[in-house]
């Protein structure tokens, strides 16, 4: 399954890969949408049989109004390293908004920061609602992998103790372009994470070296909130960002941002100071 | 003004109270749904005069589904000092889902945590969007005030350096009974913030004292993500947390909690360990 939510010149809609073409899901706008159905795979099945093949004019962010969109910080052992702390007994957790998201292709647009950085990452799609959920019944609510790249206002995430307020500006976080099913991707088997600046590649992860994986990740929010269909976990970023290099260096004006999960997707971004 | 989200034998209703009654305002379940209008003020107006009188079976949580739930820590002096902060130049800043908010008179029911601590705080409602907004753009969209419980399980807060995770339990913080108007409340009139643990004064701050007043708040937030009517920042603490205290003390099963501000509101809850 390869699903995403198109631009095309009739509006947004939520679609299919299938015989080589995208094929619009009728009566859904976007994969929010569209996870909220209980019966969405027949849905998509159907779709990828008998729908109407589409135009697409660009991807939206697949999933415009997610519930909670939850980032695991310090997951990758080179990542820790290079920005001086500890390995974790328990995933530093911490949120952004359904505003926060924004598209492959768009200009990240940035005021009132100097320090914007980038963070590459796999995307978790919550599949069934998860309370209280063990690692096995986490695991099979997995419904799809997508990319993400938690461009971080280190300025703004260093003025308090709490990384939030520099992760979480309107539209500065970039996931795409598509969703591929549980069966289409595994994260265990040999994709890499990888952010290019400008052509050059920055980040290079292994997301089977994740040192709390998307299960374990479910099954720890889970105890103490309820996951729910369409809600997104950011899995963390791999060594290589720009807060971690010596100078620090830091995205400007027009500079071109790839995000890629091998064997996933790619997303493509130009950083605009206004 | 003086708004509510009420449990009545026919269901939740936004209600007004007017006329020694509460009156419900037709059509609106909750006051989420009441604050998206943008004719919000004349609806309440028009129920306070002729709205249906309701017997309230109490009181639910205000509003069950705020797009933005933003917490303001270390925001009062002697709570800072309690808890061996330096006063912040910048508003620490960290946030709950609209899961996490209970009403006046629900239980608190807590699993997993045995470090579950009290923060009784003053609540801005937003009412109308806000984005790079000046202090004064702010200070007009307050369109009301409520109680909360910022209910903080400090054993999961202080597992990683990111307080989110001990702040976002299901049901966890109580928020209002109700909420009153900027025209019927005033945080620099000699209000105070308090907390009883079974009766016993265990806090008693003056939110005129906040080092990041509300207006200050909204402004701040605004300038990274878009607030809108209905969501709700909570500005944080004063000081008599049980973290605080030597040796530190938490709530126990049984234990009746009541947040207060005084002229505002109570809310009443008890802790039940399961």
């Amino acid at each position: 399954m390869k699903v995403a939510t198109l631009h095309t010149a009739w509006g947004d809609t939520a679609a299919v890969a299938a015989q080589d073409t995208w094929r619009a899901i009728d009566g859904y706008a976007d994969l929010s949408q569209l996870w909220a159905r209980a019966d969405r795979e027949e849905l998509v099945s159907r779709a990828a049989e008998s729908g109407a093949a589409v135009e697409p004019l660009g991807f939206a962010t697949p999933f415009p109004a997610p519930g909670k969109v939850i980032c695991c910080g310090l997951n990758y052992g080179d990542h820790i390293a290079e920005v001086g702390r500890d390995v974790p007994e328990h995933p530093a957790l911490f949120t952004k908004f359904a505003d926060s998201l924004c598209a492959d292709g768009d200009d990240i647009v940035v005021r009132d920061s100097t320090k914007v950085d980038w963070e590459a990452e796999l995307v978790v799609v919550v599949g069934a609602e998860l309370r209280r959920a063990g690692p096995e019944e986490a695991d099979s609510a997995i419904s799809g992998w997508t990319v993400a790249n938690d461009i971080s206002m280190r300025d703004w995430q260093r003025r308090t103790p709490q990384w939030f307020q520099g992760k979480a500006w309107d539209r500065s976080s970039p996931v795409g372009p598509w969703v591929l099913g549980p069966e289409d991707f595994d994260p265990d088997g040999g994709s890499r994470v990888r952010c290019l600046i400008n052509d050059e590649e920055v980040q290079c992860g292994d997301p089977g070296t994740l040192i709390f994986g998307a299960p374990a990740l479910l099954s720890y929010i889970s105890t103490f909130t309820t996951l729910r269909p369409g809600d997104l976990v950011l899995t963390g970023t791999p060594g290589g960002v720009g807060l971690g290099m010596d100078p620090p260096r830091f995205l400007t004006d027009g500079d071109t941002v790839i995000t890629e999960v091998t064997g996933l997707g790619r997303l493509t971004n130009t950083i605009r100071f206004v």
